[in-house]
Formats: C-alpha cells, structure tokens, sequence
C-alpha cells in the first residue's frame, strides 16, 4: 500500500477493511471474534477498539504461515466453539451469505468448508480439486497439471472448520516445505486423510477481493459503493446519478427521499422520507426530516438535526445545532451550536458567532424570529420568538420576544467624494 | 417504485417521463394527445397540465388490459385521425425518429406497425414473428416454441394503427384468455386475418426501456443524458469531463462555450458561445452571454442574466438580477433581486438584504460602481454610477452617482487586553 | 472540432494537444523542436512561447500534404540531426516509450520506422504490410485487398526517419495522386527501393489516437485522467472515488496523501504525504503541506502555501497567502494577500478587504492571533501575535501584539417593536 497505515485499517465506506470481515462475520452468527495481528501490531489494536471492542485479540509473533496464525488464537480455540470461521483483514467484500452458507454445510457433517469462487481468467489462483462432490486438494497454480489449469474453481483463502476437528487438524500441518511455513491450505487434504468430509461452496468472486493497493482499494470501495446504490434504489430511493453519490457503512435513507448528483454521505446520516438532498451536498452526523430540502451547496456536520420542512440552503454549514420545523437558512450562512425555533428565517450571511477563543456557547432564536442578512450573533446569546434583528447588525445582548434590534452603524454619506478620490488616484498613477 | 408518486411522473432530465412520450408523439407530426390515466389520477391530470395542457384525459376505471386502456379514449379515437400512434407512458427514450418512420409506413398503405427491438438476450420478451415482410404474430415468451426462442426481434409495445382501421380493430379485441384482459397485441392477428397490411419496424433497445424501479429510472437518466451531451460536443460545445454534468430537457449551450466537470444544468438554462462554466457550478433559469465566467462553486437560479464578460465567482448565489457587461461578483456574495452596472466591482461578502421578512425589494448599483467587501445593501437602495461603499458598511439609504458612503462602527484598540483576558481564563480554567 | 480555437491548442489536463505531443518529444530525448503550422497559424505561435519557448516554428504556406508539411521545416532537416521524429500535433497521448523504441531501431540501423497500433476493427485504417520482419507498404483501406484488409496491424502517421536519410527521402517523395498532394508514407516504399532497413513498431491504441472532434477530446482526457489516476494509487495516494478527481498536467501529490471524491487539481499543485483533500475541492497553484486539509468545498487559487496542519475549510476561498503552521480558516472566509501567522483562528464569514478598487494591499496576522467571526479586515492592516478581534468588527488600523480590537456599533433593542410593525404590516396587507 506504500502506506504508514496497515493495510487493513485504510477504508471502504469510512470503515476499515478489517472491520467490514468483523462485520460479516457478525452478521454470519459469529459469537466469539478473535483477531490475530501481526508483531506489534498497535495500531490495529487501538482501532478495534471502536469497530469491534469485544474482539479478543492475538499477536503472531513471527511470520510462520496461515496456520500458524490462526494458531495464535489457540487460547481461544481452546475454548472450543460449534464452528470456527478464517477470514483475512484484507477482504472486505466477504458477504456474509457466502459464510452462513459455509456454516450450514458444516452443520450438515463437514469438517472444513472451502470458500471457493469462479474466475474467468484463473491464472495466478490456487484451484479446488474436487471429485464426487469432495475438495481433495487445493492445487497451487504453479504445481498445477495441465488438465487442473483448466479449473476455474478457484481458492479464496477463506475457510469454515467444525470447532470440534479445528485443533486437531491445524496441530497436524507441519512445514516440511520450500518456505518452512505452516500453509492452512494443507488441512483439506489432512482432513480427507482422515476420511472427514472437505468440500467447497461457491462465493462471488468480489467476496474473495484481496487488496494489495490504492488502486484495488478504490475497486472495492467502487463495488461496495454500486452494490449500496442499487439496494437503495431498489428500496425506493431515487438517485438521479448514482454513480455520483457516496455512502458511508451506516448511512439510511428512507424510501421516497430524492438525492440529486453529487452528494457525499459520511458516517451518521439519516434521511428520512421525502427529503430532498440537493446536488453538491455534504453530510455527516445529520438527521434529516420529511419534507426537509438540503443544499445545494450545503454541508451538514455532526449534530445537525433538520426537522420537517426545514431547509439549509446554498453554502451553508449547520453543526450541532436543531432546525425547527419550516425554518430556513439558506444562504451563505454558518449555524453552530444552536436552536432554531420553528418558521424562523435567517437571512444571508448570518453567523452565529458560537467561538470566544477558549469556549463554545449557544445561540437560541426564538419560533418565527427574523435575523436580517449578514448579521453577527454573539453567543451565548438568546432571540426570542418573533423578534427582529435588522440587517447588518452585531447581537451581542439577549433579545426579547418581539423585540426589534439594531446594532450597526449609522449611515454617512460624502457627495462627490469617490470621484475625487478616483481623480486623485488617477493623478497619483501618472507620476 | 415503492413511491407515493405516480411512475410516470418521476423525472428523467428534470421532465416527467410521460412528457418525455408525448413530446416524441408532438416531434413525430402527432396533433392530438389523449392521456389514458387509472382510477383517480389526479396527480397526473395536473402535471398534465403544465407538460401538455392541449392533451385530452380520459380515465381507465378498471384494469382490463392494454386494449381496454385504449379504448378508453373512444371518443377521441371517434373524431376520427389519419394515425393513432399508441405508446406507454413509461417508456421516456422513445425517440420521435422511429415513430416517424412507423407513420411513414402506415401512409405507405400499412393498416398496423409494431415498433420492435433487437435484444442480446431476448428470454421474456414477447418475439415479433414475420413472414414474407409481414408481422404475422407477438409471441409470448412462454408460448414460444423452441425455433421461436431463438428470434431476437422482440415487441416494444409501441404500436401504430391506421386511423380508418382503429377502431374497428380495437373493438374486435376479445378477452377469452386465462386472465379475462383485452390484449392490444391481439389486433396484430385481427388485422392479418381481415387481409390488412401489418409490419413491424426496428427502434433502438433504448428507445423501448421500460421503467419499472429506481434502478431503471436511473438507467434512463444515464442513458438521456450520455445523448445529450454527445450532441453538445459534436456541435461544439467542450465538455472536459462529459460524464460529470448533467443537462435539463431545455439546456441550450452553444458552440465553443467550456463546461469544466461537476456542473449541473436545472430548467430554463441558455450558455452563448465563448462563455465559461467553471467547475462545481449549478445553473437554473439563468442566461450567460459570451465571454462570461461563472464559477467556480456558483450558483446562478431564476432569472439571473449575465451580460458579457460578466463573472459570477466562488460561493456566490444571484437570482432575478442583471449582471451588467463586464460587472464582478467574484466572492462569497448574495445578489437578489439587483440590478448591477456595467464594470461594477461587488466586493467579496456583498450581501443584497432583500427580504425585509414580508416583501422582497430592489437593489440598484450603478456603472461602475465599487461596493467594499462584506457590507449590506439594505434593499430598497440605489447605489449611484461611480459610487464607492466603504467595507464592511451598512448601507440603507440611496448613494449619489459619484459619492462615498460609509456605515460602519469606529475602531477602539484595548492595548493589552487581550493578554489580560487570556491570562484571567487560564487562570479561570485552572480552578 | 467546430471551433475559433485551432485544434491543437484545445487541452487536455490544462495542457494544449500539441504541447503534450512536444514532451512526449523532448522526453523520449529529442534535442531540437521544429513545429510546422499552417497559414497565419499566430494563436499557434504565441502558445508555443509558453509551452515550448524553444522550438523553431515553421510556416506551411500551402496545404500539399504531410510529406510537404515536414519539409516546411527544411532549414532545421538541414542542419542534420541523428533521427528525425515526425509526430502530429491532434495525438496528445502519444507516449514517450514508444518514441523510444522507434529510437533504438534507427540506432540498429533502420532508416525509417513506422509506428503502428493493432485495432480490433482495423477498418478505415491504413495497414502496414510486413514481409521477413520489413514494412514493405502501408496500405490504404480504400486501396486493400481481401487479405490485407484482414491485417489489424495499422499506421498511426508517426514516423522515425534516421537523419542522414531524411532529406532524400523527403525530397523523393511525389505528387502523382488523385489530389495532387506529397504523402509522407510514400517514404516507406521510397527507402524500400533503395535497399535501406524499414520497419514497423507496435504503440499502443491510445498513443495514435487523432482528435477531431469535442467528443474524441473528452475521451483522450479521459484517457489521460485515468493513466494518471492509476499512477497516483499506485505510488501509494488515496483516492477513494478515481474517477470524479481531475488532475492537471504538472499535479504532484505524494503518498499517503488522502484525496476525497470531486477535487479539482488545476496547474502547479503540490500535496504532501500525509496532506487531506476533502470532497468538492478546487485547487490552483497552491501547495498544501503534511497534516494539513482542504475542504470540503474550499477554493486554493495561486500562491497559496498551506503550511503543516494548517486548514482551510468550507466555503473558504484563499489566495496568495501563507497560512502558517496549525492556523486555521474554517469557515465562509476570504483570504486574499495575506500572511496568517502559526496557530491563528480566522472566525467564520472573516474577509480580507485587499482591493480598494485601484490596488491590492496587504493583510499580515500574526501568530496565535484571534478573528472574531464576520470581521473585516482593510488591508493594509497588520493585526499583532496574540491579538483579538472581536466579531463583526471592521478593522482599518493596526493590532498591537496582545490587544483587543473593536469595530462595531453598539446594540439597541425595542421592547415590543418587532410585534408593532408585524402588526402594522398585517393591517396594511388587508387594504
């Protein structure tokens, strides 16, 4: 990845890589997660706090193989477990259907299940030798015969073991091989040896997506990404250029919301029913209500909670603050850290001045206020309902209900006086 | 499409897809319209109105089947038409090319023309069965016979029937089948068996793409949009990155404009030639003559009108107002409702407070005119010819042709007070 | 291509055709530059002094085929080169490593090569005819037989002729054609004759790919966005959405740099490792340091230099100013002419005021400075380390180090006042 990040911790949908196999393994029924990481392996340590805190984790301190890595959870598999499922950090496509799947072929007598895909060019892959409906090798594509070339079955790494044959069988792989390495490939044929039944199940080959760089982390983010737009078009969404549109892991949108072009969704979004999101919009951490109308130009930030019919318009920023039901604030304006009473309406340019250097406060503005453009609000600061503030102003005291408030300049105004300046300039110029 | 909507009238290029339809049968030569709606369309009978407010609605009561719809513009079919051309209302791509050859095969003595389609893979596609040049029978995809599979000339739907022959066609419709519907496809046996003339004739795939999801609809949009912005280019119009911008039905650009990528073109936009539409930019209802530059991140919505030369720059919004030859409103500013000078300068910030909460008023800024950065133009104002607004002033009465005008606070300066605040809160936060 | 541009000064990735074409030239290693224009060709020759100030530019009088076209250059033949390289100015992708190659052959002893693509549909193409590892002929399409129509091996137009040969060569070419006119393939058959060495070499599809019209345009930028692109991931760049980033010729942006979905990268960028661009970014001329980020919808214009962990936010636009190290300008900001000092807080809707409507002027701020939100700053104006702005205020004489700087009116309320004009208002509408 030429990356000081390890690799399994760069993001597809704002989630690490690792943390998408957490996630389907989750939601394949996995009770237990254990995670083995590589020597110091701090980093991923402290990530897997957050996407999945109650995951066991182990270090492989040396670098002697798969089955040797998997071993490091041995303190785990001690514990013994129905099934015990193999995945890789760098898989992030793995469906979680593929692996219940896999799960139901051991609980129907299989003690290893193979996940395997189809490969339109297999060359490069290990192939799945399989005869009367039994995996009896895994064949390496550089130790392949001819006739095995031909196999487009291909090996996706990933495994299921019946818990109760899991020790046992990765007790038994040895490293008597070029690398001197423990390959968990060698249990299919170990596991045959013992007359245990072995097979494959089929897996789409994006399930087996391995990321090696940048450019195939952009493949899966580009597949994770169509698969997420076609659910929610399919589920009623209208996307008018989907491929334009960026979801994060969590993002939900309701059926019947519309999402014009260009519109980037990151973590914590929820779109209700008919809201509109308009082209070049920004989302993150933002509730948005029926009826509701963001952008264009818009970004929401963490803690925006727009309520019904309520509207953030045209470079605008909202964070941390509750738009109430009809209110607008639609151009060229910044809200951070307030309350927005019902049917207000803000006009151009207003800033709520929520930052003193040290602190941030609140600004409240009352049900059907009226904030003249380009007006300063100095928080903490309150306007009540149905008061006025006039265009231009700096609010740096409370305003009552119904109140009206001024706080600029008067006006003066020096007849002839740009001409003369224009003729002194012009003057200056000359010399 | 899990919608509250009516299918027919979600959009593709901002236009309902039935608009779509009957703007090809209008581009075709067809004079009269008569819309076919279920029970209750009333939605549909008043979006009509404003896509095609000369059509006749007629209402279906109960589903019995395509012929059945048909006929429930009997009285239309009555006054009688040299053509009736037939079509669905969700199919938007059908160009008015294949209608127009369709006709011409009807004025060549035809009594029925079936609009086909080749398809790849034909598989649940009803097959047009020809013989000796004439359309002899619509197979079901389930009735087919093996020999019939394999025809890749499939039914559109579209049908276009000589006028003297419609009714009497359509009336001879039975339902004697499993579901008790009358089948419009039926007329194509009907007709053969009186010893008319019924032929079928090619369309494009596309131009029979019915819509039956999101997913669809977005399919559509794509597939409208990559036209139109073929045609653009071919007549001269540089896209940088075509796949990025986005038309409306009524887009006109002309020859030698720039479109850099990610621009979005609503309703009633017109570009001359030699104008610039810089990247990140969202038009409506604007018009930019040549030589003007509009962009980066602008947005430009009803009734914005750039003269030549004019430039519209980042994070600036206009709406109903005249941007005078050469006049710049280049930085984070709000024009509404203005009308600006030639060559005058508009200051980064500019607001136009136009909405004083009840009425929207007129802003006036003369030739030449130098408005400082971040001030308010109180509307209703005038700003004379040559005049110069200090920054950052408030400005609510009108200013001479050639004065300057200041409303603005003079500056105090608390030597060391700031140290002395920070001081007290670190000292504050110590506690 | 429909156009008042001549066509090889159209662009790709900011950069005319035909100056891609001349550094595809200079970097296969080619000294010496004779660029051949038509008649009046002065758009041409006046974008030849930025993009290649050192070539010699010749003029073809009249338009008698590409044979004649090189000739125009005589003067430079004549003073004798090791190889002559004829390329065209309408094939922007040709690539370096394909001249090169054609290079080596004249060095082992061809005389002339040809540089050829294979197509999958070779038709309307030239084919070369090979024979015994020699190019005997190029073929047109129109004058090929059954068999050489099935050759998919074609002529791009580009040549290498070896420059002791080239003259002759050249001169030896005819005019007995349908059209009268000197066909530069001629020289193929021309140095067959002669006994010396032709041969043909293989390019790729893209590299011989001629413009014509906007659409071909936009696929050759494609194109290049794409190689580069790719490039970029990799050389260990994030991209999370490829193919809504568009670079410029000249972008450098190192690895481990984070780039979101729909950035602009105009000319003479530079992102260190480590360095954030957030979503809906445009950036020209600026450079942008490690640990800094951009955006999302923020606006770098030249002279920007963003130092370490500095950030400019949304709807900030930012030129010709140093932002110093952790500073920051978050938030519908204009920042022009401007040095902000290390750790300063620019508050949200601050403007720069650095046009007076005559000059530009300067604003400096100095570290750990703060500016409180929708100030004003008229430049020239220096704020000091340490000071305090408070917001709304217009400043127009300098901060000391340490002060608190004010620049406001003083706030007046009128109980009940807002309630009394709504009032008023309400009855007015009623009349």
């Amino acid at each position: 990845m030429k990356s000081a990040l390890p690799k399994v911790l760069h993001k597809i949908a704002g989630l690490p890589l690792v943390a998408h196999v957490a996630n389907a393994a989750q939601n394949a029924g996995a009770g237990d997660l254990a995670l083995v990481v590589g020597h110091g392996g701090e980093k991923l340590r402290s990530a897997a706090e957050s996407f999945a805190p109650e995951a066991e984790i182990f270090e492989q301190r040396q670098r002697l193989g798969t089955a040797h890595a998997v071993l490091a959870a041995r303190k785990a598999l001690e514990r013994g477990h129905d099934d015990v499922l193999v995945m890789f950090g760098d898989t992030p496509l793995i469906d979680a259907d593929a692996l219940t799947t896999a799960r139901i072929r051991l609980a129907e007598g299989a003690a290893v299940v193979v996940l395997g895909f189809r490969a339109a060019n297999p060359s490069g892959y290990g192939r799945l030798i399989e005869k009367d409906g039994q995996l009896i090798a895994i064949r390496e594509d550089k130790d392949a015969s001819e006739d095995e070339r031909r196999i487009t079955f291909c090996n996706s790494g990933l495994m299921a073991i019946a818990g109760k044959h899991a020790l046992d069988l990765l007790d038994a792989v040895g490293n008597a091989n070029a690398k001197g390495e423990y390959y968990l490939t060698d249990i299919v044929e170990i596991a045959g040896g013992k007359g245990l039944e072995v097979v494959a199940t089929e897996a789409s080959f994006e399930s087996a997506l391995g990321i090696n760089n940048r450019a195939e982390l952009a493949e899966a983010e580009a597949i994770w990404q169509k698969r997420r737009r076609r659910d929610f078009m399919m589920a009623g969404v209208t996307l008018i250029a989907p491929d334009t549109v960026f979801f994060s892991h969590d993002t939900l949108i309701e059926a019947d919301a519309l999402v014009e072009p260009n519109v980037w969704f990151g973590p914590g979004v929820h779109v209700a029913s008919g809201a509109t999101i308009r082209a070049f919009s920004h989302l993150e951490g933002a509730k948005v209500a029926s009826g509701a109308e963001v952008g264009p130009f818009a970004r929401l930030r963490p803690g925006t909670d727009l309520k019904e019919k309520a509207k953030v318009g045209n470079f605008c920023e909202v964070k941390k603050a509750v738009v109430e039901k009809g209110a607008k604030v639609n151009h060229l304006t910044y809200i951070g850290d307030a309350h927005i009473g019902a049917g207000a309406n803000i006009g151009a340019g207003t800033i709520t001045c929520n930052y003193d250097g040290y602190s941030k406060f609140l600004t409240e503005i009352g049900e059907g206020a009226f904030i003249g453009s380009n007006s300063s609000l100095v928080a903490p600061v309150s306007i009540g309902n149905g008061a006025y503030v006039a265009s231009g102003s700096v609010i740096t005291e409370n305003v009552p209900d119904d109140a009206l408030a001024f706080g600029r300049a008067r006006q003066k105004t020096l007849p002839d006086k740009a001409r003369v300046l224009r003729a002194r300039r012009a003057e200056a110029a000359k010399k």
